[in-house]
């Protein structure tokens, strides 16, 4: 049995999920440069090290792929992946904050090649003001509101410390940007209703020290 | 009625929910700060943007704090937490990979506040080498079984790029590093069971995307 699943509301699949389906998106890729035509959810799943009822069960999500026992058309599925993922287009980002945060995030490998492009960088040192880096000229904050209309930008990214995120993010927010990847340790308060990811280093280092506290060798 | 919890197996807990006792956690820190005694489940479960059916969900896996209707007592919970991330304690790290992302881990501000302090930078680019930074000597990667035998070394933080992350993770478990922080974009493939933790910034920016893609304003 076949379900359709081209009106699908995929704004309802949880964080989480989103998550994974990256890493399978990533994974496909992977099979796609090696010309791999067709993948079981088994072999799928080891590779991205997620069990396959999960796998079965996130993939439930955004439709009906392949045939009982034949597995997944990968260049299919990957598509379909990129869909969901926003991947199938091209998204411009502004960024706040150029220390050594900022720096690493436009020079970060993999983020041009899914897409994502960097409009404007802005920052508060006056010797940093007026530089170009990598084609983009940083700017003072107060030019932000022009950059994100001229550039139709949607992505914020916040690299300020601690006690500057917050009144970043409200600018953003009044420029018209929709959605925030925020690096500073905070927990930002938007005065809209907006979208908001953290990435929080604290929180990942703590994984490992609770692993190396309650897992014996 | 209470039961007891100093013999529980906390190495169970699914990682998901250890990112949220860290939440919790976080915004226990900023009670105690500020002098609160006691907090209603209601009241930190907004204060983290986490359901409170949840929140309680997750402190069960703890033990049993508090008595219903009361609160919990923020002091004897955030300890209790600490212990179950492992915060009660310091850890020791080493770092390879001195390039921005290396930079901006090492500078990261609440690191050094959580109690991980760095006893290695390691790079393979000889200008590099011989630098001392924060009062750590930037090193060539065969020193490293010396540098972590000596401080008692368990973490190893990778900020390498894609194409020498795997044989960076090989040489920091030769060396005896049992739980990685990987910033480089590429899946390791660890030859002995450790603790892996990945920071892949590509997959927090595809959430936004996802988000924009299909939530409609």
């Amino acid at each position: 049995m076949v379900k359709k699943n081209d009106n699908r509301d995929f704004s309802q699949i949880p964080r989480v999920v989103i998550k994974r389906l990256f890493k399978y998106h990533s994974a496909l890729e992977n099979l796609l440069s090696k010309g791999t035509v067709k993948v079981s959810s088994k072999s799928l799943s080891a590779d991205v090290h997620v069990k396959a009822s999960q796998l079965r069960k996130d993939l439930a999500y955004c439709g009906e792929f392949g045939t009982r026992g034949k597995g997944y058309d990968v260049k299919y599925l990957n598509g379909k992946l990129a869909e969901i993922l926003g991947l199938h287009t091209e998204w411009n980002y502004i960024l706040a904050g150029f220390g050594h945060v900022g720096h690493a995030f436009v020079c970060y490998e993999g983020i041009f090649r899914k897409g994502f492009n960097v409009k404007g960088i802005f920052d508060i040192d006056e010797k940093k003001i007026g530089q170009v880096f990598r084609g983009i000229e940083i700017c003072d904050i107060s030019k932000m509101p022009e950059i994100v209309r001229e550039h139709n930008v949607q992505i914020g990214v916040i690299t300020v410390p601690f006690d500057s995120g917050q009144s970043v993010c409200d600018k953003m927010i009044e420029a018209g940007i929709t959605a925030i990847l925020n690096f500073a340790p905070v927990l930002l308060k938007p005065k809209k209703s907006i979208f908001i990811e953290r990435i929080d280093i604290s929180r990942e280092l703590v994984t490992l020290s609770h692993y190396l506290s309650h897992h014996k060798e």
